[in-house]
């Protein structure tokens, strides 16, 4: 129900002003023990299926969030394989991944490889050592149903290697990038495709990596452009902006 | 007793300047063993109760400073779960609260759910996992006898969930909003309400969070007007501030 | 006009839905040329008078916003001695303050000494360089109507210099501290007043002083409670947060 | 001419193995003097037009690359009005625009009020100062024929300003958020539209803003999702990554 | 085969254009499980020998990689002893190196004291504290096959005891120096002996130290010149930068 | 007038209590205008002679400060050109030093080279570029009283130039070792000599530098002993220092 | 042995230039296993007794570095207890103290609280937890023979704690200031007896604390004079220092 | 004259103790005027010709030095244009290089273009706003007699423009790889030729480009090897770096 047709009905007389406003107040987000208060509006209004950032949050909190979630598809991002495995235990339905610590419930996902090398939506890695990031951005995408595929391990210190990918990446739509270190492989990709990128800094390396900032700030200075940058590590966020694009630009009808 | 008391007393010979010099040293403040000097006269001064901070003291320490206060209320913060369990188990009139990390001797103290949700101060969080912060200012604003409210997870990605408390907001004189991530609670808060703002950047989040300094600058930089800032998860600060502030408009006569 | 009263006119058919729509949406800014969007709502909702933020606003962008308030009060704030000058010689009614670089129109202020040593409010600085973000604190709490004073140059240099005024400062509600360099002036003044303190950091000082952030992570980690801290320079800040905390505990009318 | 289409020649022996090296080591740029080697194969390979950034470059050198493209257009950011004003009276076909500090030559754009409010692509800047960085983008998008609109001075200070184009959101592809400070307009924006937003924080702001980190920080680490980050100030950046969204979905023909 | 080979044999017809292109697409790397493409394709091209680095690769994927290179050398650097010990389980010709974090398989090199005080490439440490990092390089330089001498424990604080190795400096082509803390000791030594220095910067300090921050910064910040620096603890980047100017510089014929 | 003499008089009933407390707040500084309230008692309680920190003052404020010391020795730091010129030509017994930026009234100090080369305390710098803070600390030290002597240009790039002072290093009560870059030399001294440091960071430099903070960073984490380090830049902290040491340690009689 | 003796013997024949040359290289330092070479020289250079920076060294080296001084006095810092009992058990003359992590051997001396309050050094807390640095320094000062006291807990939140005090630090040669979170004690006690502070900044503090940092920046901008700064969490280099400053002076003869 | 021919001299009686002693302290610097000590013994120690560093030098300073070298070879690097045409119009024989802010005496070097292509040592720019380091480089690698070449504007958004230099670049001994932004050149280029890079990232960018911080870190995080690192804009440091190394290895004879 949307504020239009809240006035509608006031206007009708269908519904007091009194309810109109507690209309307006009340059914917009559930309000669950544990501090907890879940937009639930947010479906409808951003079209955005329910997506729980789980780092900081204890297992008190997204047990009770998820059993708020009766038959509904639920994604939890960033949880440590403690918590994974007993959100697991205790919701039959839902399934653990370790290496990219997602736990979904009420949909089936597959995350093991051999996996697909082509899609709309294409993930890159720089490095072995980046794939839970892009696990992560894969198995959001797959939870928001995106045709997403995925090619590993093809940084710029052997950049031949992406060659033979060339064709996919021609057909792809999006691409997500996702590399530690100095972060170049963005830069790099993008001069040679052309294609939007939604660039992803991990936090792999050491000393004056300084946990990914060297990576981020080498992806938000890329000489190339086409380049967007996402948070250290959020390869959920690229999966959402992928989705959110495809959805605007009518390539997808999926809810995300 | 107050300087000038002391040069009243000097002045009608009812004590010597040497008394007067040692009255002057002596009592405002107990030297305990462990390397513990405390400001017992800081209630006389500044009127606030003792309330000590937990983090780097030793377990020994802590018992040395609880015990010097027999009968007494005190609050101490920021400790662990290991700390804090002993401390309960050695002083049987004290409490340990594991979430917020205070533990509090003296007084009798609620901060389990169901939370009230208003008061002349109000705490909002931005989402579930700022709940740690939130309920150390609860519990220390509670400590200092404050009408204390609280609102959980109404943050800016579903920013109407903070609608339906307009009139509690309206009601209180103050608001303490608790939030992590990039800290954009107080700006909106700010523009919607007009009510003085005391801001907590938690350290929720990951990568360029950079351990909460992300919200902390979106605090300090608000384009809102309205809005003071605390340290970085500073729960214990802001229900203080508050106090103060409502001790000095004649609000409240406790004594914080 | 509030969303209920709308709500209310709908329901008495006195207005259609189409105009209630309209009129949420209509009324409350201005729309100008050059890029400016006014809140004209804002008062009304927030009780703040207009303040506009100069720094990085073009001087025709000002007077364009200065012009759309005919006969109003406004200030301008953080704004060049060339740009001061030339709104001075546009608008009659208006004068440019240089030291604090601000800008007023449709009401007289006075920020010449002798400055008023007492008040309910009362601005503290740590030494003669910060005298500018303290004139600017100054002149936008006279702007907003406030009770204040100012009590300079009393740093922890020379600590004793803040003792004749405690009785004023024991008489005062609020204390706005500036200080640049090291930031310690709201520790001391706290340890020995206990009155709720907005502390305000300067960028004064050199080298390790990285232009203010060793002011201001001072005053962030001060371990004297009742603090709470504004961003660099930003005397405005700290004068609409002393407007808006007096006005919420009533002891204020006017709107700021 | 491509790899595959240089090979097949060779296969036919329609030239040389020495010609194929050489033809494929030869067309690809041009080489120009001041030390600058445009590399005129983009267009084929990415489908960008030709854009220099022009900070850091002589006059000298910015004048031999519009130069090299005679009859063509070029796009030349972030100049200075002293340059922008040489390049203007050089190149009679050439237009330099003062506030986003952009050159453009072999097309007529418009940058001047009033501006259009709707579009594929809509435009939203926090503030009046963040203006220069605004046009950039829409000039930019104008460049690569986009559908853009603009809309000003919407901040979370007073956020209802965004209401009245929530239909025109609504119809856009992409948004493209600008703001300084602390950035939080994207977070805002993501929450009430749920589309992809295009995050350029701006360094409009003073202290702890740290010439724009803040509002970086605060879009990167944004609590809504579906948010791409660029550099701060980069209007132009956002501007390219749109027209590459927009072509890769086949949304529109042009080659950016 | 080279790209130039490639076109000879499709101008020859021996090959067709689309074997060609596979040629090209198919042999320069291995495609393993687990999300790994190693590069086999470097040695030829750039003439270094198979170097891993295991930071943030799971056991899983160094053992898939280790088992892709029967009967070869290869080495992996910065590893856990828990997972140095596993690897040296699973290969029994494979040797971990606790001190360093190494783990070499197909070669035999040695790392226990005492070690060779002279070479062509000198390894010198400021403290005893930095032996991890030196150990690195010196365990890598064996691996490449340079002849390498290690220098140990001479910094500042004591400069003279680096005085009786002075002719040993002299005769040695490149020297590498290890430092902790400030970082002093490449300044010093260059101003002593005019040989180039690769300086690697470390961990070793507390405090303002930053993790190696401040080492970094005074290497690169040096007044003495022929200097160059590399990543904090990165041990083995010096060994192989050094590997390469020597082979560049035709000293040395291994391939590195 | 200490505070256990006035307790005497007002026991002796000599003063009375409301005078006694006049007292106590009436004569330990004076109150000028322009926003300056000088700590004209901290020569008794500091035995500091009046040093005024001129940067972020107004020409009209320094003015008033020299002119409230008539006949009296003053000494100002960190002033331009422009006002240092202004105030020699207001006060004709002042002067002012351009390369260290300093004016001096009431006394006679010779800055001009030939300096002397040995004294209690000596001044050493690393290059040539460091004179103008090295000279800050020579004629602070001058107006001090100190017996002080300076050594320059014999930075770690060339070492073996400090060897011939040995002696008079040996000699030195203290040290001041004033370098920019990487701030390795007071490491170097410190291990030579055994002598206390004050070590003095310059800004010189440039990149990395960070305008001081890499030699900042080298000095406060100096593998070698007896190094204490002032804020970059800061001479005249150094040259206080001194003279409060050697005061402290009955080396010195003059007030400092 | 100095050079000029070597000088004199190689004049008068007494040895052979190759003699001396050898005996320039052999004796200043022992070169042991374990990548270790001690600098048994420093003692006659530059009078200080051998410490051994114990953090990043392993127990091996530790207990190699200490057996080659059988007999003689050695103090090792920053090590963990783990280390230290191992130390401890190996060594029956070692003495390990937990709270400050030092460990000592061939000399008695004696942390345990009542702790002497006066002596030629005072140092000084502001608060308990900054107890274990401030032992370091004790410790340390206790090894160099300083004649030491120490007071504790006395920080600005009660600065009044101090006054009793002032007698002590009147009487005192130079004082050590310890303090964590804003650093400001060392202002406030330089304000209040113009003795020469060295100031050592603790990590004590969360949040904007950033491990010491913004302790260690208030130190460093002081606005009261005659502090200099050692790195965060240093004790044992403020106990050097003053010990280094006081034989510089005269005042002991205990080589340091 | 050498520490062991004047062991010798003394042995053989034909100088005194004293002579000796004065011998060693006399010879290896200059003292000039101004603040200056220049180390003309370094050529001897170290091979390298005088190469001043002239940011900070006062123009009385720089005159002080050349006016020193009378008919010698002399370097000053970083200086500005009124600084370099002022030495220039005082020096007949001294040319100042605008670009590069070089100034040379008693040596003819060429900078103009055309550049020559190809060398032992070659120096390539990611852009062309790179040019001033870039002829930093090479104008002091040909003052150093180096044969050096150069390649301008190749950067990663358009890679392929680097394919044509490809033999050059094999037959090269060292690389000089300058870039701005990301930084992400050397990567490239280390990947594809296995050549040792001397990194140096310049300060071209803005926003999170942090005056080429960003850039240094990419390149100190390079996933590719065989990289060692220079300062920001350091181009003099990467020439003096390969002269060295190129002298070290026997390559070249010259003095640098």
């Amino acid at each position: 129900m949307t504020i239009k047709k809240i006035l509608e009905l006031v206007a009708q007389g269908k519904i007091s002003v009194e309810n109109a406003l507690k209309e307006l107040r009340d059914f917009p987000y559930k309000k669950l023990k544990e501090g907890i208060c879940l937009d639930s509006h947010r479906e409808v209004r951003t079209g955005q299926k329910e997506v729980v950032f789980g780092k900081g949050k204890s297992l008190t909190q997204l047990i009770t969030i998820v059993s708020s979630f009766p038959g509904e598809e639920i994604l939890i991002t960033k949880i440590s394989k403690e918590i994974g495995i007993k959100l697991q235990n205790t919701f039959e339905s839902g399934t653990f991944f370790e290496v990219p610590g997602l736990f979904v419930k009420g949909k089936k996902i597959e995350l093991s490889p051999p996996w697909k090398e082509e899609g709309e939506v294409i993930i890159i890695t720089a490095g072995a050592a980046d794939l839970p990031v892009a696990l992560e951005a894969y198995g959001c995408a797959k939870f928001f149903d995106l045709n997403v595929g995925i090619i590993l391990d093809v940084g710029v210190a052997g950049i031949h290697r992406i060659f033979p990918y060339l064709d996919i990446l021609d057909n792809a739509k999006l691409l997500i990038v996702v590399a530690g270190m100095e972060g170049a492989l963005p830069s790099v990709v993008s001069g040679i495709t052309g294609k939007p990128i939604l660039a992803v800094p991990t936090s792999i390396g050491y000393g004056a990596n300084l946990n990914g900032i060297s990576a981020l700030l080498g992806m938000l200075n890329s000489c190339a452009g086409g380049i967007a940058v996402l948070n250290i590590d959020n390869g959920f966020g690229a999966a959402l902006m992928a989705a959110r694009i495809l959805q605007s630009c009518n390539l997808i009808n999926s809810r995300t």
